[in-house]
């Protein structure tokens, strides 16, 4: 079965932590709206006519006759099925509750430019985006990373967040701590000194055959200023 | 088994989404942080000492051996185990879905009020607040409640949002409903008039047998100004 994944053609955006387990499990999907047509296809899914359940925005998978939408939902489905999260209960939610926390990160990253509406341009929220990213740099930055680092740490020596093997949520700090460079690199360079066990799974995931395949595919779409994780030199300080 | 649950004593605010679950169960549980020395083992388990997976925040649920965070992730865990969810996948999915999106809807209204920072005090970020209030109330709450009613509509007489009986996303949308009306009662009374699905589904949960004795019991919190949901006139423009 092929899976088709629905998502905005022109960004990584939510749709990459789908498309990073997809390619790690070396799953046959295609990426619809990347394809001819494909954007009409997206907008079809998003008419509230069809049949399936309709989802409230992308990225959304279509498996077969399921329709998922939800970033962390689509991952739980595809861990389950890909061997990318554990098989016991206590460990599928210990996956989804680090997921869910990501998620948790990435609203907050991305309203750093966007914190009076995702509506609105940039250029009309950019001295309030300036408080923001301070206050997210000095304050949530590190206490989200932080997090993550000392769940590495009493994980002890497999170097993965949960368990013995890889998992979704691997993948996932993976492209959080490379969105965070793009966005912040000056605050990423302080924080990385915090963070061995981080960074030395980011460099593990993105040496993975198939990762390190995806990555210099050019498939992957560049990190830009319309995505989750923009860079704005002025809200690196 | 009696379910420990750790949430701060003084708000709904996420927790309430769990209680919800928990009292439409009849689930014997303790809400640990509002009894005697409550707080302290709450802050217990917040340290990174514990030996358990460490929360990155509350609420969490104390479930045998089990400790679970991530409000989208305790309610999965318990729909499973108390018939508050589907039994198929398909139906798993398509619940937590939901759920997943109120949870985005949750975290905007919170942050009408805290558009900058949740470490500033709403003093610190009027203005900012007034103007992500009115994008809010424009943009996004008819986006989400128009949402949820078209579910409620397509998923035909039954009522609820998920097949034919009651889930933990019900629960959440009568939740939402009711902070909304707090929060914005002005712009809930235009809102409403587009919503008679949302708000029967409200007024139906609110009947329930275990909801209703719930809600008069006195053990609700009443909503105030350090919640998820607070009223402040000037943002209910």
């Amino acid at each position: 079965m092929r899976y088709e994944l629905y998502y905005w053609p022109q960004i990584q955006g939510r749709g990459e932590f789908v498309r990073l387990a997809l390619e790690e499990a070396g799953a046959d999907y295609v990426d619809v709206a990347r394809g001819k047509g494909g954007m009409a296809k997206l907008e079809r899914l998003m008419q509230r006519k069809s049949s399936e359940p309709p989802p409230f925005a992308p990225p959304f998978l279509k498996a077969g006759n399921l329709l998922i939408a939800q970033t962390a939902n689509i991952l739980s489905f595809l861990g389950a099925r890909h061997g990318l999260a554990p098989k016991s209960e206590a460990g599928r939610l210990w996956v989804n509750q680090l997921q869910l926390t990501i998620a948790d990160l990435v609203v907050e990253a991305h309203d750093t430019h966007h914190p009076i509406a995702a509506s609105l341009y940039y250029e009309d929220q950019k001295a309030e985006a300036a408080r923001a990213a301070q206050c997210f740099i000095k304050e949530r930055l590190p206490k989200f990373l932080g997090y993550f680092e000392h769940v590495l740490a009493k994980n002890g020596k497999s170097g993965f967040l949960a368990g013995r093997a890889l998992s979704y949520a691997d993948l996932s700090l993976f492209q959080v701590v490379d969105g965070l460079r793009y966005a912040f690199p000056r605050a990423m360079m302080t924080e990385e000194k915090n963070l061995p066990r981080t960074i030395a799974l980011h460099d593990r995931v993105a040496a993975r055959p198939r990762i390190s395949a995806y990555l210099s595919s050019g498939h992957r779409i560049p990190f830009n200023q319309h995505g989750i994780f923009r860079h704005y030199e002025e809200l690196d300080a």
